[in-house]
């Protein structure tokens, strides 16, 4: 079989996959907590896969452009660690997906911290927000879209204003958060300016195949697909893939962790990114969610391209 | 270069970084909660790596022997899965190494489950213990025996009866855990019995070529290294490995997800058992231990090596 | 109007009051979890007022016979504090009825403590019952017989052996408290015949007026109504009414301090007692409970009774 | 002896009470967390007794002028009940000193609420505060300096704007509280007014008389001492007085409960005021705290002063 023939049946047998997960869309539930996020089409399903030849081929309903929410929390963890350090970064921030210690109460697994967890809950998102590079809120919110622009290769990639000031208006959770990591001393900047870069940041929007080739530079230790040109340092790609796989998926990440074994990460708008090391770059939108939060079609499909394509990295 | 020659090289360098974090024994402090367990020698350090040629190469202190404790609980995972069946295990244990939702507030990372949270915490293993196949006591210890002589090749493996004796004078937190289990109809067994088997299967002993051999096998789909055989199911050895790598180092699982990217699994009695998926398996023997609970010299030989041979998953 | 003719009203008040509480019972549930708990009689109400010139007036279902269960916990406190001391009580049992500190996050009160919070919740009772005099289990029981036997002035006192055997049938939770306790070093003696001792203890059984009598004491400084004889000492007395209003109603105990403001225990066989300072001993039966636990036309009872005599502290 | 002479015995006693205690402001802390605290004078002890005759008798360093802090909890409350009534208060307060179900796991008692516990926590204290009457916050700070001024019969009583403008500066943690409880639907109005209103009714500033006569009229259902008049509801002053028992004095509640028996309210300025039910109104200040936030020798006064004159309500 030729190779351009091989390409297509790849292509038909992803598309028929993808349509057969659709069914899943109507057991799942739009997230109504921000009410910009309301709107969306509960029965969508869009998929991306950025392959090695450096082609993205995407599937369903592919041109829906969709926020990042907290897909973003990856973007801004790889940028803050380029631009503060590691040290200091995971010196406001722990790398742990559990706080309790082996020996704890069965059923009480109790946690007490003096910084947030990890980079992937939202005390640990806003503290990284905070260590992006500039001087002002204006150039850390440019700095971002430089760097996703670069990570999609897109520069008509930004932010969705309706979305953010959505966001805003109903923030007073992350804004408490902030007012508490600020006065224990985890966080040293304003709490409103942060808060506007964070919403942003929630806010940036794309279509899969941005997101998938997000997950593909992720998979090829930071690489440009296309320059080879390093965009994410080698350690950096590699602790991103990490925090997927351990707490990437919200409270289904060891479940799926077992049953796709794709690093991974989801936000509340439907979003999945998956980066498979040294292989696909995948970018999922369907904003039905599961009871865990995380897109329920989306999850489906995850585990089954993993079992079709051998993709699970255990 | 020759095979035997390249083979030559690559045990002088294992041999070298062996002996250069021997310094890291000093830093550690031998686990002292079990009685029997304070007469270990802190300086030891004995490391043996399964490679793909079926031979084991072992290095520092290899002859010593020494018990599980916590790397069994992957053992008992594997074994009462093919026993009673995925669904039957996590119908009563959770796959998440984390319980807190994501928006949970800052440093009170708080969970609350109807049952434990993973196979990995004491909680958890207990009850993995208790559908270990057998009509009695005696026959699930002896299900165990056959399965871990087995997985090591190595039909004089046995448990360490003081250390059992010693573990079930102290155990009156893990009786208190049963007890709970049992009320909430978690455990259907009785507990005095489990909690023979149970610190009979921690108390499990070996030497580190064993341990070693277990990783590959894990690391390998489940097949004997000798004869091909299947010994754990494919998906069962897949599930092992991604909770070694979401909660097999206590407290230190993510940060050493990012720094060595091995699947892992650590006990207090200084064991840490390594399976590289589809490549070597690694068994570390050094009690001196951090206080995270893990092996000092251990958790160091462990990154070295991943760096050294590039192992990680990530 | 004549002494004999004020005190007949005051019977006709009251047996009124208790009648019109009596609607109550149906709203509450009797509690299932001791199956012998089961059996009792949904729509009982009794009620008992011990006064000040030494006679018990009785109403409704006097003749009653129940089981003291939590309302034991005072009557052990007071007399564990008067074999081993109150330094010897209160430096394994803690005195407060909340353990969180004045800055805690809004919703998330998070205690840890080395020893149980107070005496009032089963695993402070617990250890309370391990410091009561008696070098054996029957010798502790006896000394508890004796002691009921005295405050009741009823020697036909004792424990219904039915309820304290189903009780020890499913009491794991209360076995893994225990446990836990003996682990932390809390507990010194045994668990079994511990709880052997705690499930009597739980299980002594009378009528209100007998219950009644136990508040009168408490409530006139620990002296018997008869012979004016010193059963309890002045300041055992005064902490055993200090408990009942920080933490004797469960989780209802703050509420009914406002609205009651009666030193009152409570427990899930639906018996309360209450000691007016300086006034009448109150004993309550009903089984039917609310969802705090407490006895849901007893806690209304309580309510009334207050009203009608001032009897608030506050 | 004649009344006067009586009570010239009676001040010559409480006069030595007072110099024996200054020793215990030595063993005390002054709180540092709030800049403007830190200049108080570590030795300073003052109290004050109002007694049933309408006059209060002072010792000590009874002119310095200090502020209320957590005291002022007691006084919003009376208030946002008078404003706001009973019901719409406790709809978004508790009334539990604690949150534990009797049940709870020994030493971790763990306690969730879609409410905060108590009016005593600073998470009810500021809801509390928001439901103090008045259209504007000058509106309510103007009512709340009229309420202190009709308790203490002082028109001279106002807040201490270096103080309040201190702690507005470091008030990220309650800043954070507010808009959990904002996020939650608990509070209703703005945050940042709402923190100006709390940190000025937490610098009201007086000496210990008028403290002391707070106390009279507390202890006093609330009437005037001079007119008679009802300032504050009877039903008010009761339950003012309990949540002083069961929560008043941080986590020394229970136990000051216990050997005092005085319902009190203590701040970490180190003011106490004391109420006792038809008896004196006391006025503490002495600025060196224990560690659990009490003034050191203001606990150590106010159980001699029990003690000494009976004033236990146990």
């Amino acid at each position: 079989m030729a190779l351009h023939e091989e390409f297509r049946q790849f292509e038909i047998e992803v598309g028929q996959i993808v349509e057969e997960m659709r069914a899943f869309t109507k057991e799942g539930e739009i997230a109504t907590y921000i009410p910009e996020l309301r709107r969306a089409d509960a029965g969508a399903l869009a998929c991306a896969l950025y392959t090695k030849n450096g082609t993205c081929v995407s599937f369903g309903d592919k041109d829906r452009v969709f926020t990042l929410q907290s897909v973003s929390k990856v973007v801004a963890l790889a940028l803050a660690v380029m631009d503060s350090g590691e040290a200091q970064v995971f010196d406001k921030v722990g790398m742990e997906p559990t706080g309790g210690p082996f020996y704890s109460i069965t059923r009480l697994e109790l946690t007490r911290h003096s910084k947030p967890l990890n980079p992937m809950i939202n005390a640990g998102a806003l503290t990284v927000t905070s260590m992006i590079g500039g001087r002002t809120e204006t150039e850390k919110v440019e700095r971002l879209l430089r760097f996703i622009r670069e990570l999609t290769g897109n520069d008509t990639v930004t932010y969705d204003s309706a979305v953010a000031e959505s966001e805003l208006e109903t923030a007073d959770h992350n804004r408490a958060l902030g007012f508490l990591l600020k006065g224990e001393g985890v966080i040293g900047s304003d709490i409103e300016p942060l808060l506007d870069v964070y919403t942003k940041q929630c806010a940036l929007s794309m279509r899969c195949c941005d997101l998938a080739r997000i997950g593909f530079i992720f998979g090829h230790e930071g690489r440009s697909p296309k320059t080879g040109e390093q965009i994410v340092p080698v350690p950096v790609a590699r602790m991103v893939k990490t925090f997927m796989v351990t707490c990437g998926m919200y409270n289904e990440s060891g479940e799926l962790a077992i049953k796709a074994g794709i690093p991974a990460k989801s936000g509340v708008s439907g979003a999945i990114l998956g980066s498979v090391p040294d292989g696909m770059g995948i970018g999922i939108y369907s904003p039905a969610l599961n009871e865990k939060g995380n897109s329920r079609a989306g999850v489906e499909l995850l585990k089954r391209l993993s079992r079709h394509f051998s993709l699970s990295i255990f």
